[in-house]
């Protein structure tokens, strides 16, 4: 996070410095002075060039030195020149800068040199002075006037007032999203393009943005992600501030390809884990630039968004039941109308309306039955937004607009219109009087959505703080487990390299996080299987151990079922045939066969951007053929573990059909939230983990239990002593 | 479908009578003259009235007769008068009807009486007069003005000429969509509303508008679907002639659901009928208002679509990205550059551009290096549909717009164009040189895919066309068959009064169909079923009959796996035990194990809308679980049920991962095709049937063949003798 200082020194500071400022205005070298000067920086401004001599005005110094009192330093200079101008902006003590340039790490070799020397520059970063940049169109600040860009975005239009902070990394589409976000009459208080994050991370610049007192709502552009842990920084901040983050999630088509690389992707991977992480954080997702922006508009007339439970009052039963389908798309839930208040609204309505919700007061219905609906919506005690759809009927528009200003001025529920075929100037006359209107219903309906999600930020937040550390956990013993991984003993070298860990070792861990695991026997030889299996009771599984065959079901060395000593014997010979070697180091172990149940998995995984994360998924052979994987961050409380394994499909069809949903996800959450605990303890030393199936069955006295009864934990080398 | 005489009396008609007409044009009854004349309706008009005189200049008369030659007459009365104005139009001959008023069928109860007048009139429907409402804003045929609404909307505007018929069944949303329409520069030959469809259904209208030389394109509102047989000859007609539909899919939360009565339901529920069959006849499906104008806007500019493989020219990386993804989403191919083409387009652009698809030109470039792009992608061969993606630059904003236009009118390559944050007029400017242009990335993306569907539209038509009975069946044995299930006694009564089919008649069905099913045996006592297992041969299938509970599997009556005699014995106790009367009429079975393979379900169900339809799905322990489902009509061809099999997740991720998705599809092939058959023939006699699971698994030979295990077959008790 940038400091206080830092920020200030964007915000408000009160000597910035051009460096690189030329007289030409239609240059981009010379965008920058002249847009401070036009949008009112009061502060005072030092542009540096060598030739210049004098621009808009001001007359240049060649360089900066400590005298001058720079705060924000703005390069606009070409690659090659920029480590040389850094250098001098760090010398001269200079807090913040911005690169414009491109020409580095994004163009690999060709700009390997250029990235050589920036990287060759000390004291830049947390503790020296900043840089946001290179290859960025810099920042706005529209307030202080400090318009720190060369984006000719600002030669269109002034932006308009507003709380909301634009972030985007690209420069070129975010400010054409500036200029979107303008003419839909979006106000922006903040505009950041962070480029190649050299230094400044987008996901640090919402961590710094959210505390600003002039932002409510973070809109944010990024295609990919990096810094996951200040970007779940933000996410937190934002909501206990209740500033809601809206994001346009682009990269969803390679994001999270890197993490699929884990033998675990299939059921993760595919953006599996930014889109659960930021469900979770109570990230807002939008998929297309024109969702970014509504979402923008509705949350700019409601910041603190609306509660659950839309109405619907529409003039025409065909956009009721478009609007109706687009909430059920939009997971956007209706209100119930009870048979009390459906008579109360029937009393303002024509005969042929409809109260159930959608209320459709109908096309030839007048205004007065309209504004009833309404209103009623409005004092319905299980409406939390009210989407009216509206079409034409110009001739009482202004009567119309004036039943919704006012309606909307005199309730706390907030009113989202659509109005197809609207007369031009009427969307903003509505977005005057705070009523969000759009020129088609599935638009509205989305942004009522949003306002929902964005009402319920608060309280995820609550929730989660409730509840944390709610459950007697032996940490010592979890935490002393976890450390005995750093001994290198536990741990089985495989051919590619990595390591695995021991069977014993395995047990051991998931004992200490009070995972359950079926009793079992390493064996030699037929007569020990045998005693092995008397002891542990039938039916036994077989199972031969590899160190290079990690999926053994997949592979064959799993045999379930085995009723009795024939079988078991038979099985022994089938699974030493298969001992050619390809299993590297084995044996064989007899294990207490788990009844059926439902199948889940749990994995562990590292995310290039949230570092650790864990993964739950439908298990067994479902994995892959439902891939419903989803990520949480380590550690998990046992409510959101249960809320998320409430989601597998797994869970929610279990294939033994007297066993309810809510009882197997609540009967996993426990040992899900143990996992998670182990992901987050082990994260230094476990590169990935599988517990593949984790079996919830009723046991002996039928209550519902979880048993890991498979799995592969693999070490990182480099962290294993 | 309408004859070309009734079309005609819609389209050209020499005499319009409005029935109910009146002087006061503010009033709903008296807009209809007004718009007739406004809008250059040149035949002759008959206001009809008992009271008003002189409508527009015109005297009127009380009641129509046979020397008034009307084709077309619009009833503006109240709805307890429509009836005897119809009878009276009847009676004089008239052609086609439009009736306005609503309270009829709509409105239940309260509407009974008039709907009981409206069914008393005699001669109504195919054959006589025909009827478009009651419960509708009428049509309009601008180019003969015959504007037989009462839609205000005429009053805001005079509508844009086209060639898209826009069909609506709810008269109120229509009309916006009309105006919005228009506000988006869309022209319409014709904009219908059905309303409750009497007489004429949607599908009729379509079926009928799809043949006019003014309609190109037909966009589509409709709430639920009639007339299902309808829809699918428009729909054929459609293809053969090129004519896009799209059709906003609205009721999708409804749709279905009465299918999803069927107990195969699960499999096919929730609007997957409509959604399978609407895709199989390429019926484009769109989710808002705003996607259909945009499918239509793109359509007006290139009426015949575009060809496959997408290529994204962007003036920057970040909406580049953004389109990839709006593109995968879309479901949108991009094209492939090979080395060679991307060294042709590297040679006109600079060095920091990107030469991959999306092909970004970066924000820096000038003109030059944008049309270079475009030009290169217009001459690509595998290039069928460009996107072009811009952003603000209004400085060079009518160079590009000039590069656009000029390469446009040089390539038959369609240029879709994203111009975020553009001037107004801008778009309009570009859509009258066959460039459509959108504010937002994923609208002009989505709008190329647009494209790409409706140009594969004659290819569909074609393929299915030159595949349909390419293979040797022997269609006599087959029909044979299927008439023999009229005889009664192949059906057992069951509690609920619904009929099933017997295991013997059901298997010579499948039989005389090509279906391969087990070898099995009926037994009374286990020493029959010790016999018969020695005979097929261990390992064997033990199945209790019943003729109640139909899902043997989730009721515990199926054994699998029973290797010999002492576990068939346990088997046949363990099903003796729960024969205790809930079966209904039963028995044993002992069946010959098939192999372990991929499973699919294959049923039959009645769809209110589309008739008897065959689902295909994931099957066994798979089916509620995936819930994949897919409906076609029958009889499908082989390779159309090739097609979707292999979009099963089932089939896509085989258990057996040595087995090929596309092999186990064209395995499964021609036995879905003939159950298709079966359907398609068994229409009036089956009721609903599932194949679950049908077995594609090795023969002893190794080949993969499809054997259908285990079946419920329900007649219609009205069809069976």
């Amino acid at each position: 996070m940038l400091s206080t200082g830092e920020m200030g020194a964007l915000a408000t500071p009160r000597t910035v410095a051009v460096v690189g400022a030329s007289r030409d205005e239609t240059k981009l070298s010379g965008k920058t002075v002249a847009y401070l000067r036009r949008f009112g920086f009061s502060g005072r401004i030092i542009p540096v060039s060598r030739s210049a001599g004098v621009v808009a005005g001001i007359p240049t110094v060649p360089a900066l030195t400590a005298s001058d009192g720079v705060e924000l330093a703005i390069l606009a200079v070409p690659a090659d020149h920029v480590a040389d101008q850094l250098e001098m902006c760090r010398t001269a003590g200079v807090t913040a800068t911005v690169v414009f340039a491109g020409g580095f790490g994004e163009l690999g070799e060709r700009g390997a040199a250029n990235e050589a020397a920036l990287r060759g520059i000390p004291g830049i970063g947390v503790g020296g002075m900043r840089v946001v940049g290179p290859n960025c169109l810099g920042f706005v600040h529209p307030e202080t006037g400090v318009m720190a860009t060369f984006g000719s975005v600002l030669d269109d239009f002034e932006p308009a007032p507003g709380n909301a902070a634009l972030v985007t990394r690209s420069g070129g589409f975010g400010s054409g999203v500036l200029g979107a976000a303008n003419a839909a009459g979006l106000g922006c208080s903040w505009w950041v393009s962070t480029g190649n994050e050299f230094d400044v991370t987008l996901a640090e610049m919402l961590e710094s943005l959210v505390e600003q007192d002039d932002v409510e709502r973070l809109l944010v552009c990024s295609e990919g992600l990096t810094a996951g842990d200040a970007f779940v920084r933000a996410a937190r901040r934002a909501q206990q501030l209740s500033k809601p983050i809206v994001m346009l999630d682009t990269g969803r088509s390679t994001h999270g390809a890197r993490a699929a690389a884990s033998h675990t992707g299939t059921a993760a991977g595919q953006h599996r884990v930014f889109e659960s992480i930021a469900d979770e954080l109570g990230v807002i997702r939008v998929r297309s630039l024109q969702s970014l922006l509504d979402a923008g508009r509705a949350l700019a007339a409601h910041p603190h968004g609306a509660r659950a439970g839309a109405t619907i009052v529409t003039v025409s039963g065909g956009s009721g039941v478009l609007a109706a389908d687009a909430s059920a798309d939009a997971g956007l839930a209706l209100a119930s109308w009870d048979a009390p208040w459906r008579e109360r609204l029937a009393r303002g309505l024509p005969p042929l309306a409809s109260t159930a919700n959608p209320v459709d007061v109908t096309a030839t219905s007048d205004s007065r039955a309209f504004e009833h609906a309404v209103r009623t919506a409005a004092s319905h005690p299980d409406t939390g937004v009210i989407v009216a759809l509206l079409a034409n009927r110009r001739r009482d528009e202004a009567e119309r607009v004036k039943i919704l200003t006012e309606a909307q001025a005199a309730s706390d529920t907030p009113i989202v219109v659509s109005w197809v075929g609207a007369s031009a100037g009427l969307e903003s006359q509505l977005a005057a009087a705070h009523v969000p209107a759009f020129p088609d219903p599935t638009r509205a309906v989305d942004a009522a959505a949003v306002l929902v999600t964005a009402g319920a930020l608060a309280a995820l937040g609550e929730r989660d703080d409730a509840e944390a550390h709610s459950h007697a956990i032996d940490r010592r013993r979890e935490l002393a487990a976890a450390q005995a991984l750093a001994d290198r003993s536990r741990w089985v070298p495989r051919a590619d390299g990595s390591l695995l860990l021991t069977d014993e070792a395995s047990r051991e861990l998931l004992a200490a996080y009070g995972v359950t695991t079926p009793h079992e026997r390493t064996v030699d030889n037929a007569a020990e299987a045998l005693r092995a299996a008397e002891l542990l009771g039938y039916p036994v599984v077989l199972k031969a151990r590899s160190t290079e065959l990690l999926h053994r079901s997949a592979a064959g060395l799993v045999r379930t079922g085995i009723s009795n000593g024939d079988e078991l014997r038979s099985a022994i010979d089938a699974l030493r045939g298969l001992s050619s070697g390809r299993l590297g180091r084995g044996g064989l172990v007899v294990q207490q066969q788990v009844g059926a149940g439902c199948e889940l998995l749990a994995g562990i995984t590292r995310d290039p951007a949230f570092g650790t994360v864990m993964l739950i998924a439908s298990g067994g052979v479902l994995t892959e053929l439902i891939d419903d994987g989803m990520a949480l961050l380590p550690p998990a409380s046992p409510s959101h573990a249960e809320r998320v394994a409430a989601e597998l499909r797994a869970v929610r069809h279990p294939l033994d059909s007297s066993t309810s949903a809510a009882a197997i996800a609540s009967s996993a959450a426990e040992t899900l939230a143990a996992i998670s605990r182990l992901a987050a303890d082990c994260r230094d030393i476990v590169a990935e983990a599988d517990f593949n199936p984790l079996i919830v069955s009723p046991d002996g006295t039928g209550r519902l239990i979880a048993t890991a009864v498979d799995w592969v934990v693999l070490g990182d080398p480099a962290a294993t002593g």
